[in-house]
């Protein structure tokens, strides 16, 4: 089949919002009046981003999920997303899966296909998403404020732990190892608790590259510094249980060297990282309530410039950890 | 230098119509009150859209002209785009180059960069892009009426010329192969005439596959058949002197059979095919002139199905030719 009929078997759908979708030279989207448009794009590279033979339904879902974390750190509420998606070969059953992930995730949050292009090539996916957002309300990584808390959403480290598991670096059982991988291949977009912190957080981004790495975005917008809590963060370890539990077999301390890197530096987890002013505390519960989603505070914002990471002892593990960086 | 650094030296430029640009979650953009948004996405791929040793000027020029053709063939106003650059290196003077051809046209269009991603992995980028058009004033592919005139703006084949040459598949004079690459590597989006034809031209479609091809789009959306005029088509080859001039090595007959396919099947011509009502050749000229682009008409629109497409013997060609199909 040719590349047209794939596109129309899979991903052509009859438009509900916008004014015209795939199949034409442009989309066509009009912006409730008030509202402004946000945007954003990313890419998942086959062997840098994912395994080659993940499963079609997970990478589709991620290759969105990544996105509508992007409009969840603005407060943004999806409306559209255009798909670029380049494919060795025209492989019907992985594309069917594919799309099922795609569309499943794209429904969840009313976010509607509108166009895209197919070509041969080297396995890619790049999703250009839009959401609506009022006038001014976005949250921006420019507002953070010295003594605004630091909150991070849900939990940090598993999708790193299943990353060094699948790449043999670390043997896990089963039942760890499956719940760790679903952190990594099904990442959940926060745009509930993102819409919930619109005219609350002072500051907020989504957690791709790692907590420190991320936070340090923040700290450059907004000219300010930080102090972080180690242990605070590592708390945020969903698949911590395995490695205290009474049954395990590492030390305290053999936990905290192994959990430091993946909580503080680990990416992929697609959290929330936000800031908001400490008389608000009971005000983000209630947004984290409202959006069914954990939030944990894990450090606050200085006038100092800078990044302070803290461990149990009171020492500063900054130096320890540096940004994901694609090309370093 | 690390992935930030790189987008911030090539492509970070200050935000002048977008709310919020690049180094953010999201750009922000806000269309103006009774205007549509509409947006278009084209993947180039190394190897399969371009050389991989191509100039990176050229290759930054082409990635944004593909998509403001598309922005053309709807009548949009060009407003701003997102790239998705994946690089198998960071080398900054491909990079250099390749910021330089995007910016340039970017900038002669006021098409401003608001947003990206910047990844490792085989050559391919990823453009999307925004243009306004009036509520409703969209030229869509859908509106062609029986009787019609189709019209082709510019010229058709010297970039299949090209690339054929390139390919080492037919030997050029050197400056006949300047011209014809030019037309491959630096086509020339048709945004001011997509313009001049709001209210005008009943459908339009850029061609990017070849006219047959793309003109089967607007037959299958607007539910018409066509005529076309193949000794018309070939007029609009612009290397066509050297193959018919006086002192041409080529018969006649030899420079149709080349020249058929190249105008009617050539692909990468990036002009836009539109039609328009018979009793308004009139204001089609004027809309050219405007637009200071030549258009020529090469066939009518029939309540027939079907595309026939006559030579000069009177003998219908369309079974000759096939669209460029990626996966084909």
């Amino acid at each position: 089949v040719g590349e047209f009929d794939l596109i129309a078997r899979y991903f052509a759908r009859p438009v509900r919002r916008a004014a015209l979708g795939v199949g034409d030279d442009c989309a066509l989207l009009c912006p409730r009046p008030g509202t402004q448009l946000a945007i954003s794009t990313d890419t998942l590279v086959a062997g840098r981003h994912f395994f080659a033979d993940v499963a079609p339904h997970a990478l589709g879902h991620k290759a969105l999920a990544v996105n509508l974390s992007d409009l969840a750190a603005c407060g943004a509420q999806p409306l559209a997303f255009t798909l670029a998606l380049t494919l060795p070969a025209a492989d019907e059953a992985w594309l069917a899966g594919f799309a099922s992930g795609l569309l499943a995730l794209a429904d969840a949050h009313g976010c509607e296909l509108i166009g895209g292009d197919t070509t041969a090539g080297p396995l890619s996916i790049t999703i250009t998403v839009f959401g609506e957002v009022p006038q001014g309300r976005a949250l921006l990584r420019s507002g953070a404020q010295p003594g605004d808390d630091i909150y991070v959403s849900g939990t940090l480290g598993d999708a790193r732990l299943a990353l060094n598991a699948l790449q043999g670096q670390r043997p896990l059982p089963p039942e760890v190892l499956a719940h760790a991988r679903q952190r990594l291949e099904t990442p959940s977009p926060r745009v509930a608790l993102g819409l919930a912190l619109r005219g609350l957080a002072t500051s907020a981004i989504d957690l791709s590259d790692g907590l420190l790495g991320d936070l340090g975005h923040i700290l450059e917008r907004s000219r300010v510094g930080a102090e972080v809590e180690a242990d605070d963060a590592i708390e945020l370890i969903a698949s911590r249980a395995y490695f205290t539990g009474a049954t395990s077999q590492f030390s305290s301390e053999d936990w905290r060297q192994q959990a430091y890197p993946l909580a503080l530096a680990g990416g992929d987890d697609y959290e929330l990282l936000f800031t908001a002013a400490p008389q608000c505390r009971a005000e983000v519960a209630q947004a984290a309530a409202t959006a069914q989603t954990p939030v944990a505070r894990v450090g606050r914002i200085t006038a100092q410039p800078g990044l302070r990471v803290r461990d149990a002892q009171g020492q500063n593990l900054a130096a320890h950890f540096a940004s994901f960086d694609h090309f370093a």
